[in-house]
Order: structure tokens, then sequence, then C-alpha cells
């Protein structure tokens, strides 16, 4: 998977060159903070957007750079508030503290905040076309919104006694989850007049088949290499896909999910290599 | 002040025609918290930015109320956050309990988190004209920006043994409450190719008005009248306006800011009526 590792390297670096790039975001604490949680990542939703963007030419991957921060502005701003005690009280994150322990509950507060504002003000600031960065906005703002509706949902679900059905299991992970993997995957043709039809069904299929993983990892993974805790789900007693379709199911739903992405993909021919290779790391990842 | 209340009250119905326009923000309970922190505002920046619109012609405050609505929903999650445990810590806020009080702070986190997505996704999705769009939310992720920016030099003050001084009071009160006012005065204009210098001029003043007279607030208002704690600033040894200048010197400056705010309207002549009432009323507010 060489071409995928050095790919995702190449996203971070430009996600990185693009905040440093930015003034500064406040004082230092919240400055300080908001990078801190852009650091540490996969870089796999920037590395969607820039080569979504690329499949349709190099141009087009050259000013996809500050959708692919933005993702991971939002990406960034979920976790931070993800983590916070109210919410999942979680201590360890990309094998780091996180922001509300190295720094404190109202830093994280504002740190996440901050990073939303920020996610949108890069697309604004991108100097796209106009039409471009209207769209880019919108799409991004409903995605972002169904992230938050999913965190919700999945609040709800901890707090009921009745476990979700499969469908309510797989429309809570979509929001979550899936929605911001979908929008990583079209942001780059979005730059383009081409259609986004190839990328929507390789997105819907990633943004499926993450969450399955998420649930696998959760019940395989070990806390060193995940960088967070794990069998926190199954402890609390979680419907998730794993309890839902058995380990091998899970398994098998994963697998069908990775080769419909490949196949959305068949009109790009070899182009479209390396994003087949995330499909496939998706669910093959150990962090 | 028959007409300045009369349009704040045709600005508040504005806003929620256009919220109550919205589909759901998701499950019942962040659908719920949002709306409900949507309401019992002065409706005092939806007003501002409709007015300014206005002042341009009518088809243009037509066209203002989804930037009207998103800077509610800006100031609307601003408010939520803050009041949060970790953050100020508040009970009441326009009289009603807060939202995490109401509910719990996991969804005061989330229901603050979408409102400001929401923000972004109202002015995203308002079919104006591109580049109107693209300055608007451009403009908009600043100012929200300073907002958390100032949010954050605040709690930084408050822990630190040093009081601000003037200067630092200023900026810091600038970024926290006077950015995004500033935005509501001039979005208007932003709708417009007219030029923005004169509302920028009445933004910048009545911007600065407004903590001043927020802090006199705390130190004459009353509780149920004002629909939060006050006298916290003062018993928090907080540098204010009215510490670092007396409250008669407070109140001068105050006075001074709403004479220049009305000042920058004259070449609007009589047209600037309600909007120089709002100047006069920023200072002479009860809550």
């Amino acid at each position: 998977m060489a071409d995928l590792q050095a790919a995702l390297a190449d996203a971070r670096d430009i996600v990185a060159n693009v905040i440093d790039a930015q003034p500064s975001f406040g004082p230092a604490p919240l400055d300080d903070a908001m990078r801190y949680a852009l650091e540490g990542g996969k870089g796999l939703r920037a590395f969607l957007v820039l080569e979504g963007a690329g499949l349709h030419g190099p141009e087009h991957r050259l000013r996809a750079g500050h959708a692919a921060a933005a993702i991971e502005c939002i990406h960034a701003y979920s976790l931070i508030h993800d983590d916070l005690p109210c919410m999942d009280d979680d201590d360890l994150r990309r094998g780091r503290p996180t922001v509300h322990k190295k720094w404190d509950e109202a830093t994280a507060v504002l740190a996440g905040d901050a990073l939303q504002t920020a996610a949108f003000g890069l697309i604004a600031g991108a100097a796209l076309r106009d039409d471009v960065t209207v769209r880019l906005m919108e799409s991004l703002s409903i995605a972002a919104g169904y992230m938050v509706s999913g965190q919700m949902l999945d609040m709800m679900a901890e707090r009921s006694e009745t476990p979700l059905s499969l469908a309510e299991a797989e429309s809570l992970q979509w929001q979550k989850t899936g929605a911001l993997l979908h929008w990583s995957a079209v942001a780059g043709a979005l730059h383009t007049d081409a259609t986004t039809k190839h990328l929507d069904a390789y997105g819907r299929a990633i943004g499926r088949a993450f969450q399955i993983a998420d649930d696998i990892l959760d019940v395989e993974g070990d806390a060193d290499t995940v960088g967070k805790a794990v069998r926190k789900d199954a402890n609390a007693g979680k419907a998730t896909f794993v309890s839902l379709l058995g380990l091998d199911g899970a398994k098998r739903r994963a697998n069908e999910l990775v080769q419909e992405a490949c196949d959305a993909l068949s009109p790009y021919g070899d182009d479209a290599e390396t994003l087949k290779e995330a499909a496939r790391f998706v669910i093959a990842r150990t962090h």
C-alpha cells in the first residue's frame, strides 16, 4: 500500500501548509489547541478531497487544498467535542491526551467551535469560482449538520433500554460518520463541472464501510495501536455492527461495500487506483 | 421608540419564519434545544441585517432574511456554549433555564455546534447571487472567529492576576461582542453593490457601545429585567468598562459612541431613523 501511504502523507502536508499559512486563530492557548487537534490524524478525509479533485485534472487538485484543510478542521472539531467529559469522556485520542486533558474543558469547547468556523472560513476564502464555493459550503453544512444529528442519536441510543435495529444503526452511523466521508469523496468533483455520480456512489459505500470497520476495530483492536480506548462500545452494551451482524457478518458486509466502492470508480480506470486502495484501507486499517 | 420596537418584532418574526421553514435539525431533543435557544432574544442582530439591507431598497430587505436568521443562530450558539458549566456556568438566560439546565450538557454542546453549522448553511442555501453569498460567508466566518477568540481572552483575563488595560479590554470586547454586531450592521449592504462605508462606521460604533452598556447593566440592572445573573463581573473582580472608566465615564463614552453611530448614517437621511433609534437603544436598554 505504498502509494496510498505516500498519498496520505502528501495530503497531510498540504493541509499543514494551508493551516500554517492561516493567521493566528486567537490567543495562544486557543491557537495551540486548534493546531494540536489537527495533528496526528490519518488525513484520510483530506486525501479523499484531493484525490477526487485530481481525478479531474491536476489543476483541480491544486485548488482543493482549502477544502481538504476544511474537512480536517470539521473532523478535528467533532473529535474535540466528542471527547469532552459530558460526551464520550475520553482521555486519549490519536495516542495523545485529548484537548480537554491537555488544556481544560472550556478551551476544548472553544477550540472545537473555532475549528468549525475555520472550516467554513477556509472554503469561503479559498478564491475558488463563486459557484464552486457556494456548492462546497452548502453541501458541507448539510453533512456537518448530519454529523451532530448522528452524535445526538448515538447519545440517545446509549441512554435507551431498547437496542437499535440494523436500519436504525445504519442511519445513525451514516449521519455520524458517513455523511462527512461522503462529502470528502465528492468535494473534489464539486470543484469541477464534472459529474459527481461516480464519486457519490464511492463515497456512499466507504462511508458505510468505515463505521463497520470501526466497530470491528473496537472488538479486535488494541488500544496502543488504535490510539484510543477500545472495547468501550461492547462494554457499554451498545448496538454495533458486530453485535448486530456478528463478527464474520460485519466483515463480510464491509468487504461487499469495499467492492461496491471500487466498482463505482471503474469509469476512471487506472487513475482511481489510489482511491480503490483507500477503500480497502478503510476496512484493513489498524487505527 | 415605537418604530424600533415594531421593527425588532418584525425582525423576530422574519427569523422565526425562516427557521420554521427549515427541515428538522435532527432528533427531537437536538431540534427542540436549538429552536428553544433561538427564542426570547431581542432580535437586535437580525434587525440590523434587515434594516441595513432595507436602506438600499425593499428588494434587498426581502432577500436578507436568511442572513438575519444566520446571525441569530450564531448568537444563540455562542450563548449556549458561554453558559456551559465549564464556561460562565449560568442557569438563567433570557429569563429561562439555560439549555444545559433544561436538557443536559451534552445536548447543549451539540445544539450550539449545530446552530453554528445552521448559520453557514442558511446563508449558503439562501439562493443569493453567488458573489454575495461568498462575501457574506467569508465575513461571517471572520467575525465568528473573533467571537471565540474574544471569549478565550475573557477567560484568560478572569484567570489572570493582572487586570486588563483599557486598550486590552476594548480589544477583548470588540472581538467577543463587537465583531458580530459590526457584521450584522454591514451584512445588509453586503447584499447589494452599494458601499459598506457608512454602515461600517455605524457598526464599529455600536459594537463598541454595546459592551460598555452591558457592563453598565451588570452594575445597575436587576436580574429579573435583565433575564440573567447580574453583578457577576464586579463580584468576579473583572476589569469592565465601569471599573476602568468609572460609571459616569462609561456612560459618557457610550453616549459619544452612539453619537458617532448616528453621525455615520447621515448620508441616508431620514431612512436611517430606526437604525439611529437602535443605536440609542443599545445603551438605553434594560436587558
